[in-house]
């Protein structure tokens, strides 16, 4: 109960200012020759530090390996895995012991529990999302090669990317700090960003991501849809607000004759406002979807708050936090994606009678 | 593995034209004196035949409850509980046997399962969320009888109900046929769906659904955020494109000074931008979500398409179907959305030492 | 939570005296052709009625398929069924309103609950054993057909069937009342059965099964040992007191040099003490196990209790009961076995790479 | 899936000779002053080399916790923790890369996974449990502080401890290397596990666990019963062939008028051969249960085997290995039950209407 996936299995643990988090990835399958240095790759994707535009905490964010891998190899066996963190600084969040920030997880889990770390967030981190793209990078080598899995940042407050994604290089991505692939929208992003840094204030921006030949017939048809476990799984992000794929919220405006996707003679269809997906369960088209994303509420300026007695105050945000979370986020949500796919195609290895 | 909820757990069955359909809701806890009447109510909301506007099929959608229910309360055993088909006419579906009709399940469930049962759609049909109204009708009450769930349809196509929900008067939901309280817009959405109906075609829309009274503290911290176990039973929905929860897309275009939710004395929050949801974990403020459905793919209209041998077709719906989901959809959204919140409401009762 | 299985799923309802029980399996595979006709089978050698040494109870045990099927064949959808009562006796058990029985769980559900459905023990009852063989019978039909799950009465009372199980004809089980194939044997118990009943009084006994012919590699490493899940699902048969495996208890007097078993060239074993599971997955050589029974608690003689308020009373069981319930546990021990094997089956497509 | 626990949730981790074992337990209410000493010190119950009679191998068996903890109290939060292996003596095994070992895992890890950790039984090995220790000395933490858990070894070979456990002071455990509080009995037991040992023999034996104090109403009625939850967690442990719980398999002898368990006027129970547990739920009588432990499979003197090119090879045991397991699984036995009583305990809290 409360793990990410259904028969591949992550179970994670873990505060921002503890020792190390860390998880546990179960049902793995055997045999499967790992690169641990591709999944080493996505974390110092998703890593603070690596641009202007983000935070400059230093974490180094090296996760090693405890079980499950011999000479190489998946072993079948659940794969243990931590990453130390190695940057407490737990003097910068001793004035939230009393303290709620607007926004922010503070005041639910102190009413929750009784108790909370809040120690930089303690649980309720972003640095969670660490595992889960050490998860995602494990799983995609469970997925068939020619699977391609890419997001990227497709707005930053008000400016959009607007080229649909059939127009875009993904190879380009990366090669900018806000990972857009079209560097004319990318540049004025980051000018966005950098201004918006410059007040103490944050911003919004979503994220959409294109998977590319996912096999026909990845989903369950009732309860464990695809796109309903792709959805959970965003909205599982810290500041997540949104989710929507293929037509999504503008396919809510159009009629059937528009929205409809004709078949081709090959069973491919025409248009693809259904997103990949039909009855929960892939098409074979690609699967596409949009991500949104709140900006962060820390704020490098003055909020008014109160304290746990209800006396008002002033609270400002210390520390190095992002003014805008969406770069960093794009690892996030292509790992993710990538679990909930390799969960769901094993899973799909015990639907048919071919045994 | 893929039921509904975590810990009151909703297992169902059933296919479209097959006897019956129905389902089993387990850990229901003991002592409830249930309202069955409240439960065949909101399965009467959402049977079709009820306005000019929907489906005209006749469904009397009785559901009949075999074990768990004893002098009118639970005993703590599961509820099962059945609803008749009463209504079979496979020979209207006799010609898909051969066809797959666009943008509906027919394809995928033929290709991953290598068989389907393609009378009105077998499981891939919308009958099934019968069964899930059935159990969060039931799960309802399980939750503190203040709490308050309301959806609405609040667009159709391009039109909108473009006040907030605060000025919003619940009660007039019901009274009339698109499930719009603000009268002069529900007229607008209804004429639209009339025209559109007549030519043959099929339109989407969105609901918004409004929960008050939540107590504080529901919802799990990382893997069952509250946000994410309500998005993904919406994404379950048959049609459902997107969901988005508090300030939504509209959040990602936002400034943190936006964005974050200043904070009154008793730790109410001066805005709501966050839809009563901070760090999975309900603040006691309203909850509200928004999602969206495309238009029914099933036109009166002739459409291009291919038999399974690749022979090109033109399919035109037979039958009886609904012009535009949404109105019957707000059943079935508001029940889903109690489900949810009675499982984790149950989970919450362990989450704090008070035994 | 709370199910039979953990891929294949079997959810269940029912009290013994409601309209009906009946269940849902889930995730089972498409394109199966299913004999139905020898799952109604297996409940007919687990109903009442059957000989003069168990309860002379009328119920014709038929079950109803609802849903997952079409044209003969699984459609990977869930099997929904159903088995009506139709012997409510309710009369019979108004005296058990007030009264708790000695070693049933009148007392327990009471306590646990604060309320209980008291006609035939309710949701208590061996009836919903019904259920069990139901999808078990199913569950089978996934196995490679070779597989042989052979359970025969090994004990009543102080009786034993002394021969081991490699001298006996599995075929003669069910051709005698007591289903013991050693027929000089089966003779004694019966009697032994017989003159118990005369007396108002039960007796117990045990149950060995024999799986033959499993293909190696069944059984998950750690939580979801092949040996833990029959013992799991075995200890959940009312009545059952007691489970063991391959050399079980007696294997604890024995010594390592006694009791390895020591390889053939071809990876059999010369002796198989380990009961064909070695480190929690099958080995390919015979599997067995022996589940131990108490007497039936319901006794058609006096005996001393309390009612709620604490005052003596003298309690007689009423109405038809078993004097002793191996003979009809034996479908039951068999169907549930298969029930494990199948679900661990399908488990085990996925934890290989072979895809 | 194949985790431990239903609502607690324990996943671990780790092979017998990597860098660490350890696991993750979910669910865990928040608010419990933990003692982690007491964690410890179970620990340092189960580990090698406390005596004689057990492996010498060293084994510091330091469990280390990484989260879910904040001054000293549960935050409801996942518990992670760490136990570094710190006795890594690989080339004790690489004999075993291409043998296997009689009565081991060795073949059907290889079989059925296609690759397999040879060193130390990988995965397989005992090791494994030092985990379970943890996770069940934690969960004993959130039971009511009067239930008293007492296993002890009830027999090692043919020597039984014939007292029955009312007559047994459970202080005196602990006081010998074997673990068996009737003194006299302890003497035997030694003696004979070290003529065993001298042999480069092992020996069997069972252990009883008696639990006191438990509430009434902890289990579920149908699929989590209180002694198949029991009995599954107990045959999960290595070298565990058997389960009886009451009256056992003795049990199965009876009549129903030895058996059943007449009530006093205060609703305890006159005898308690039901063990404490009517209908799988606890009914406030002592729980008590045996469980029965195979020799271990090493020997140190040489077994006729084949390698994996099935040529004939003698295999003889290395390394430090014990001649008979039941001393240190006590702690085992004890800490597992008291996981799945804290389990049913939690899961108990939600089961009636109280809110």
């Amino acid at each position: 109960m409360f793990n990410l996936g259904n028969l591949l299995q992550l179970t994670t643990f873990g505060e921002s200012h503890g020792a190390a988090i860390g998880g546990v990835l179960q049902n793995f399958p055997a045999g499967i020759t790992l690169d641990l240095q591709a999944v080493q790759k996505e974390l110092d994707r998703r890593k603070p530090g690596q641009s202007p535009l983000v935070t400059q905490r230093k974490e180094s964010d090296r996760v090693s390996f405890l079980s499950g891998i011999f000479e190489g190899k998946s072993t079948g066996m659940p794969i243990g895995f931590l990453i130390e963190n190695d940057n407490h600084k737990s003097k910068d969040y001793e004035h939230l012991k009393d303290n709620f920030r607007p926004s922010h997880a503070d005041f639910t889990y102190q009413q929750k529990f009784g108790i909370r770390d809040y120690n930089g967030g303690g649980r309720s981190s972003a640095r969670e999302t660490a595992n889960w793209v050490v998860g995602g990078a494990l799983a995609r080598q469970i997925l068939p090669e020619n699977i391609e899995i890419n997001a990227y940042v497709s707005s930053v407050g008000d400016i959009f990317c607007m080229k649909p994604y059939q127009d875009l290089d993904f190879n380009l991505t990366d090669t900018n700090a806000v990972r857009c692939p079209d560097i004319e929208t990318a540049q004025k992003m980051m000018e966005k960003i950098k201004s918006i840094k410059k007040e103490g204030n944050t911003i919004g921006g979503t994220i959409t991501c294109v998977i590319k030949n996912v096999p026909i017939g990845i989903g369950e048809p009732v309860f464990g849809k695809l796109q309903a476990e792709l959805g959970k799984a965003m909205l599982s992000i810290n500041a997540c607000k949104g989710f929507e794929y293929g037509s999504g919220f503008c396919g809510a405006k159009m009629t059937g004759k528009e929205h409809n996707d004709l078949f081709n003679a090959d069973f491919s269809t025409k248009t693809n406002l259904s997103g990949g997906i039909q009855g929960g369960i892939s098409n074979g088209m690609d699967i596409y979807f949009r991500v949104a994303f709140k900006p962060v509420a820390t704020l490098l300026q003055p909020q008014e708050s109160f304290d746990v007695e209800g006396n008002p105050i002033a609270l400002e945000g210390k520390g190095r936090h992002d003014p805008c979370v969406v770069p960093r986020a794009v690892p996030i949500v292509e790992n993710l994606a990538a679990f909930v796919l390799a969960d769901l195609y094993l899973v799909h290895q015990t639907r048919k009678n071919k045994f």
